[in-house]
């Protein structure tokens, strides 16, 4: 049974192993409240998983601690049951489908971990670590559905709290859902008038849907850039818990995800990955009645792949009209790229990228001129496309 | 005169105005020593520059606060000063280039600030900038040569000592000077046996360049990623307080700086600014002797556009092998790009771009084909194309 003395437990035993990251006033980011970040991706091991992990692993029997421990995840789970089996002195073995990015396995290598590749899929990986269990006698961590875990993240709430007085409500992403369970109920036992929002990504809704249709659900197949909360179905507990203590649950799309992300770089200069940005993306796209309100939005991890990054970064910049790509259909003459060149310079537009492709232009000796280019925002892109139309030019 | 007591009450006044920022532990950044972070870059206006110039403006006389003041900047000194005013309420107006980019007048005007753009470069400005401080009577905020703003970086150093005991040595970043001198000379005051280690770059070494020749010399043009340190020349008082009090100063590459913007990202979730990040640099490249030491190395600031942000990762992505660019020489006949994206497939690298150049091929039938790749590192690259060699394509 989860009870508010284990969350208050497991804040004594996380002393040593966690770092308490305190909430950080956010400018800019949503004018219309007052907001605050409680920055988990600047956690140890990039998230806050290793919360959960380090309570379970402190409370498991002496018997049980000398058999090591077991778990499966490609991401950072792994690395917070590694970091804490390591603090705690035993040992741990990560199973991870052989798929998985380097970078990981080297991160869970990293943190002390045994890592065991297992051959094909995430649903592999989860067999083979179930059969090692049984074989060799480790317990088995799982990622959310377990009660010490869900105390473990718990002791995020009482960090907030202790940060920070009068909060009107806290937004909390939701994936498998020990996170939002564990902060939901730590909030509800304390001081049940503030309201805790859940947010997932609208291209993995489980527990949404679990919750809005009154039975858990399983998803067929899920898609999403915040692959952190990429669930398929809630945990038997984290539903329940969910369902008794969230106020409400809202979805956001993955570019909204990508904006907060941006928005996290440019405002906070701090790195969130997907997952860790839905929250603040919920906030931004008033997802929620936050009106004037005092919110925290819980920054989850920051374990984003720095190639992910930068693909979010330049789909933020086209987004917001930072960069921009012109096609010109254009008559074979000479002296037309320096005359187009001359334009968007005139303009202040940054030529980046110059291409010409054959096709199927309107003259025989006809090309297309491809044009990319750093640009500051939408109206600066339109004054540049009109100037060229204006100086004769055809925009495709 | 500079002097500890300065220092300490700058402390005493600055506690409303900034957010003080605790060191945190680096992990797997500089392997080789005990690297603590002191993040400057979460602060307020996003850099250190808010401390001296809300000490500088806490201590004039009511008649000066009364007239406002006036300082010259297109970057962080200016939202540092336009904060600073606002927060004591009075009036500040900041003197820019036209050219400067359209966000950072934004973000001056959004700390509170008058804006005046002045036709011409950064030494127009700064003209323009005396010109109305002895017409309309504005106390001029100097970014660095000023014993209040140092005393107001000095804080810095306090914060460390607060969080963090038997300290090896202390690395900053040199602009002017003034950061490095107030953290300098409150470190030499309080703890004198702890090392102070300051950080130019190669392409602005104008403190350097005078500490070593003995001279105050000023450099005919600078030109770096680290536009924040980007000074001609050291400030009178901030030479001789370097001269007296730093230890020793480094040189680091712009290329050696943005692998520490890579690795702050990758590895602290940190954004930090070309300026920001060449203390890091100076560790992780070794550029001093602080094996098996404890060293604090303070990240300045995290104002780098996102524009930027995204060629330092693009350059940081190529520069360690995750991102690869091959050019091959193929003869006319079909089938060819099949078979090339087969052998990348099996290889395990995941194609971004495929373009075909003619040029001055072996047969009048060929062209070049490029193809653009996301691969794990270097072996990784050498591993794709020793196989693509191994089946005949002839690369460039």
């Amino acid at each position: 049974m989860l009870t508010l003395d284990k969350v208050f437990d497991a804040q004594t035993v996380l002393k040593n192993i966690i770092r308490e990251t305190n909430v950080v006033k956010s400018y800019g980011i949503a004018p219309d409240c007052e907001l605050y970040l409680k920055p988990e991706n600047l956690q140890i091991t990039g998230s806050f998983k290793v919360r959960g992990s380090a309570y379970k692993i402190a409370m498991l029997s002496a018997e049980e601690k000398k058999n090591g421990v077991i778990a499966c995840s490609a991401g950072n789970h792994a690395q917070g049951v590694a970091l804490a089996a390591t603090k705690n002195g035993i040992k741990s073995l990560i199973c991870l489908p052989d798929s998985a990015p380097i970078s990981k396995v080297e991160a869970t290598k990293g943190f002390g971990a045994d890592v065991c590749l297992v051959e094909g899929c995430y649903d592999d990986a989860y067999q083979k670590a179930l059969e090692l269990k049984e074989k060799e006698g480790y317990t088995f961590v799982h990622p959310f559905d377990d009660e010490n875990v869900i105390a473990g993240q718990g002791t995020i709430a009482l960090e907030i709290f202790n940060d920070l007085d009068n909060i009107d409500a806290i937004v909390v992403p939701i994936g498998g859902g020990g996170l939002i369970s564990g902060i939901a109920y730590t909030v509800k036992q304390i001081r049940p008038s503030v309201k805790v929002y859940g947010v997932q990504v609208s291209g993995a809704p489980s527990m949404y849907n679990s919750v809005k249709d009154g039975e858990m659900e399983c998803l067929q197949s899920v898609s999403t850039i915040a692959d952190g909360i990429a669930v398929k179905q809630p945990g038997v507990n984290t539903y329940e818990l969910v369902k008794e203590y969230v106020d409400e649950i809202a979805l956001v799309t993955d570019d909204e995800v990508a904006s907060a992300i941006l928005a996290l770089i440019e405002k906070q200069k701090m790195i969130a990955e997907g997952a860790g940005a839905v929250a603040v993306a919920a906030v931004m796209f008033n997802k929620f009645d936050l009106k004037g309100k005092r919110v925290v939005a819980l920054v989850s991890g920051g374990n984003i792949d720095v190639t992910s990054l930068s693909r979010v970064i330049d789909r933020g910049l086209l987004n917001s009209g930072r960069s921009s790509s012109l096609l010109i259909e254009l008559i074979d003459k000479p002296g037309q790229l320096k005359e187009i060149s001359r334009i968007i310079a005139d303009c202040g537009g940054n030529v980046t990228g110059v291409h010409y492709e054959k096709g199927n232009t309107e003259s025989v000796n006809g090309c297309f001129l491809r044009i990319e280019m750093e640009t500051r925002d939408f109206s600066h892109v339109n004054l540049i496309t009109q100037t060229l139309r204006d100086n004769g030019f055809k925009l495709v």
